[in-house]
This record gives C-alpha cells, structure tokens and sequence, in this order.
C-alpha cells in the first residue's frame, strides 16, 4: 500500500472543499491511503457523510495554517504545529510513507521540504512540472533556482530522466533550452552544459531546443535554470490564454453553432495548457516524493496529485533519483 | 524624403519575388526613396513591367550574397562586394539615407552593421521586434546578447524608450521580465536593474513583468537579456502556433460552417502572433536604423519594413537612442 500526506490546509479552497477529492482518490484505488492534516470540525460532518473504507484514511487534526502572507523560511521555524511542518515530519519519520502533497504556498513548501526532509545528497533540489505538447515532458528548474551553475544543470538533467523514468519513460531524451539548436547557441554555462550533456548521457541527451519548439519536440525532460524556466512555463500558459481568449472574442461575431463548438474547443485546450488544473510539479531531490499543486486547487487536484503521486512512489521516483545521481543507498 | 537602402540578397525568396513589394511601398508613399540591392539582370523585366515613380528608386547592381552558410565575421571580411556591405556602406557614407534593411542572415547583418555603422556609443546593441498583445510593445533585447549586466539592461530600456518614443508613444512604460512581480524576485542582475530602472527612469518603469502576463502586460518596452528575451519571444510564437494547429485538428469533427469560422479566426490570429509576417526587429544603437526580418521575408515584408524604416526616420530613432543615452550630438 502507497501512504501519502496530504495538507488540505495553506491554499485558495478550504479542506472541506478539498477533501471529496481525496476520498475520490481512495475510492478508485484500494492499495492508497491517505494522511490528511487539516482542522477536524471543518470537515468532521462531510467526512462522516461520505461513503469510503476507512482504513484508507486518517485525519490529523490540526488548526495551524501557513499562508502565502508567511515568510518560508520564518514560518516554518515558528510555526511547528502547522499542517505544512506537521505532514512532512510525519513523512519523514516514517518509512512506509512515500509523499506529501499540498496546495499551499510554493516558498513555504519548497523551504520547509528541503529543511525537514533534506535532500538525496549535496544538490540544489529543483521544481519540475508536467507539460502536455506533443508528447507529456517535464522542465527541470521551474522556478527554484535564478541562478545556476553546469554542475547543477547536469543534476537537473539527472533527476529529470529518473522523473520520467519513474513515469515509465524508457530511456527519456533530454533537451537544453537556449536560444538555437546549434550547440554554439546560449550562454557560456549552457554551452558547457550541452558539452557535459553529450559526454555523460549520450544515450538521453538529444541537443537544444528552442522556445519555439518546447512544445513540439522530442525532448521527455527539459533542462534548464529556474528563471528561464519559469519564463518559458509562464509564457506558454500566458500565451495559450491570449489566443484562447481572442478566439473567444472573435467568435462573438459569429453563430451559435460555431460559439458553441468553440467553446467546447476552448475548454479542452484549456484542460491541455492549463499545467495548474492536472497534476501538480514534484520537487525533485529531497528524500520523499514532494508534490505542490497550484494555490488554487480544487478537489479534482487533489484526486489528481494523489494518483501522481501513487504512480512516482510505485516506480521508485527516489531511488532512481539517488541512483542517477551516484548516491549510494 | 526619407530614403533607405533596401537588400534584397540573402533571403530565402528571391529578389524578383521581393522587388514588387518594394514598388508598393513607394508607389504608396510618395515621399520615399528606396535603393535596392540586387542582381540586374534577375529584376530588370520585372521592374520594366510595372508602374512606379522613377525618381523613387535607384537599382544598384550586385551579385555577391552573404547566406546563412556564411560564417558572418568572416563574410564581411570577404564579401566586399555583397549587397550587405555594399549597402551598408552606402547608408554609412550619405547622411541623406536613414535605413538599411534586410530579410538576410541575422548574424550576418548584426555583426556588420556594428562594424560598418558604428555604435552611436560604447554600448551593446540591442535587437528589438514588435509584438502585438493588449497593446504594441517592444522586447529589448531578443537575441543580440546572451548575458547582459546591470548597465547593458538599463541600456536596452533607454534604447527601448526611444523606440517606443520614435513611434509616436508619450512616456513609454517600460517593464523587466522576470519569474515573479515582486521587485524581490530574478537572479542578482535583474533584481539589481529593478532598483536602477526605480531611480533613472521613475516615470517609465512600472516594475517586474511575468511571462504569463507578457503580452498583456502594460509595458511598451521589456527589458531582459537576449537569451531570456529570445526564449519568450519563441516560446510565444510556438505556443501561439501550437494552439492553433490544435483547434484546427479539433475543429476537423465539426460542421463545415464551423471550420470555416475556424480558418478565418486562425489567419486572424496568426498575422497577430506571428512576429515575422509584419515589419522585422531593430537594431537599436547603431548609427542608422537597421531593420532585420524574416528569412522568410516575402514581397509584403518589405513593404511592411520600408513603411516601419519611413516611421522610424520621421520619428528621429537614432538622435532620440543618443539622446536618452547621453550621447552628444
């Protein structure tokens, strides 16, 4: 059985908004059980009036919440009762429990993560989502690390193909973004990662890509710093919206068969580009499988993180983290 | 008169399929000059066939190409005779030309230029196309430099500011793309940039500026390194096409009536979000106005840049880039 942690509490939506979506999650599989920290009165009555096997789940009560307005690294010093610093305690005193999941504030998770659950060895851990292009391909640093060196790059890039090989990706290619396919291409630690790449994975690394084509090529891990990262993520989810959004304005124009096929169409691109509403991004390198959906999450979230969740921890996402990077077990 | 230098070697299309949109931009703009670079012979009947004022347009004869294959400090060197060269030379060496522009090699015409023009000043400069979003904006720097320092940002937004000023925008707001819009977030170079840009130009600068909200941001001007600013600008173009081609596949289940609407709206949309079709990127600081765009360039380009060169020389580019670098006159 795969045991999670789920903090319901920290996000836009409140537990009892959340919590169906784990009950959903335990009713689909019967070989998952459910932590789920959030204050017991709040869901007590929903809880009780829905149907599930009660030995999939356990409440841990729990009325501290850190919020999006708390400093990361002050919270979590002075806020020991949280959910947040609570649920990765409990994961991390106990081996038979795979990951914590939370919708709650990007910072306070990342810092509280890497200070109680430390990472697999001396790395900067990275944040890593899943995009949907031509085929589903991770970006590896999404936004926690501005700056970085070819050595952790190189990390990036390791971490990144044991992510997608605990997806169940044979052999994932590996792309480095810059500004042209060339190897020439990019700034001096690119040009010496894409050197470095070449040399230690001949048999994942397939070159640089382009923001042009991030999302149409053959790459399953992208790797690059978290501000270019987080740059391009944002520009796709940013441009996807815009042009979403003046198709939507131009079909105003015209009949209602067409808006409402438009529509239609909208909203399954939306379910595509949207990298918030399916899954969440896993922090790679820390000891347990750490997965921080978006702030405003809804129940479907979390059904979603904790299947994404049973998948990493049933194909090893830590061990072949360490594995990957040299770390003996 | 304003009058430019227009090459039309170097392209994917050929002069004679270039020259006619030449002959529109004068034939619709009396008070244009154009000189154009190309094989005599490869235009003459074409250009013997149409109706155009003579006095508008003078064919210097030439035979010599830089290509893409062309290594471009090397074929400045060695190419004396190419319409590059020769046309930047001619614009150099008459005050009464303002523009030179191209659909060729962009490596090629930067370096050249640089060496041939001159910077107006000891600075970087910058290349800067024109996207289409909430409002028309500029990105500054999109490639022309892959790491920057602090004073090189603010020169790109001073240079960006006189972009914007040259086409006719009072009090350009300018924007600096980073992971995050608080002034606290990118890596050391951009926060340090946020606190000048605060201080030197208070009336322009309106803070950080999120890849997601790129294209609807309020800025006319966005401040980043090339290598940031080509990996937004690509990834733009990338998803944008992404998406289309994704309701296009989408759109192939539905009524005729509706995938008509569909292909309507995309070529809409794909004037608005492809950044080559309309007008080329500047070269900012150097001493003419430099334009550069697609290799893909058709007659409709040129059009489209000789008409851009003629704004930009009405708008005085060069003298207010001096200006707002503090270059004297």
């Amino acid at each position: 059985m795969i045991k999670v942690v789920c903090d319901l509490m920290g996000a836009d939506n409140k537990p009892i908004d959340l919590i169906s979506g784990v009950i959903d999650a335990i009713n689909n599989n019967p070989d998952v059980f459910c932590y789920v920290l959030a204050p017991l009165n709040d869901i007590k009555e929903k809880l009780d009036s829905m149907s599930y096997n009660k030995n999939q789940l356990e409440v841990i009560d729990c009325n501290v919440e850190i919020t999006n307005y708390d400093i990361p690294t002050k919270a979590f010093r002075e806020k020991k009762d949280s959910s947040l610093v609570k649920g990765l305690n409990l994961c991390r005193d106990n081996d038979d429990i795979s990951a914590f999941l939370s919708c709650g504030s990007t910072g306070a998770v990342l810092v509280s993560s890497v200070f109680i659950l430390k990472t697999v060895t001396h790395i900067r851990p990275a944040l890593s989502p899943i995009i949907a292009g031509k085929k589903e391909f991770c970006i590896v640093d999404c936004g926690a690390n501005v700056d970085c060196r070819v050595d952790q790059l190189l990390d990036f890039a390791k971490m990144g193909v044991a992510y997608m090989e605990a997806r169940g990706v044979l052999t994932p290619k590996v792309g480095l973004l810059s500004n042209g396919a060339e190897e020439k291409k990019g700034n001096d630690v690119i040009k010496e990662a894409h050197q470095e790449l070449k040399k230690i994975m001949p048999n994942n690394f397939i070159g640089n890509v382009e923001g042009k084509n991030i999302l149409y090529s053959d790459s399953d891990v992208i790797v690059c710093d978290g501000l270019m990262g987080n740059i391009a993520l944002k520009t796709i989810e940013g441009t996807a919206g815009v042009v979403a959004k003046e198709i939507l304005e131009m079909s105003k124009n015209e009949s209602l068969e067409v808006q409402k096929s438009i529509s239609k169409m909208l909203l399954n691109l939306r379910s595509k580009f949207d990298y918030n509403t399916q899954g969440g991004a896993v922090l790679l390198g820390v000891n347990k499988i750490v997965i921080k959906a978006h702030g405003a999450g809804v129940a479907e979230t979390f059904t979603s993180i904790i299947n994404q969740a049973y998948t990493l921890a049933k194909g090893d996402l830590v061990g072949k983290i360490k594995k990957n990077l040299g770390v003996e077990e």
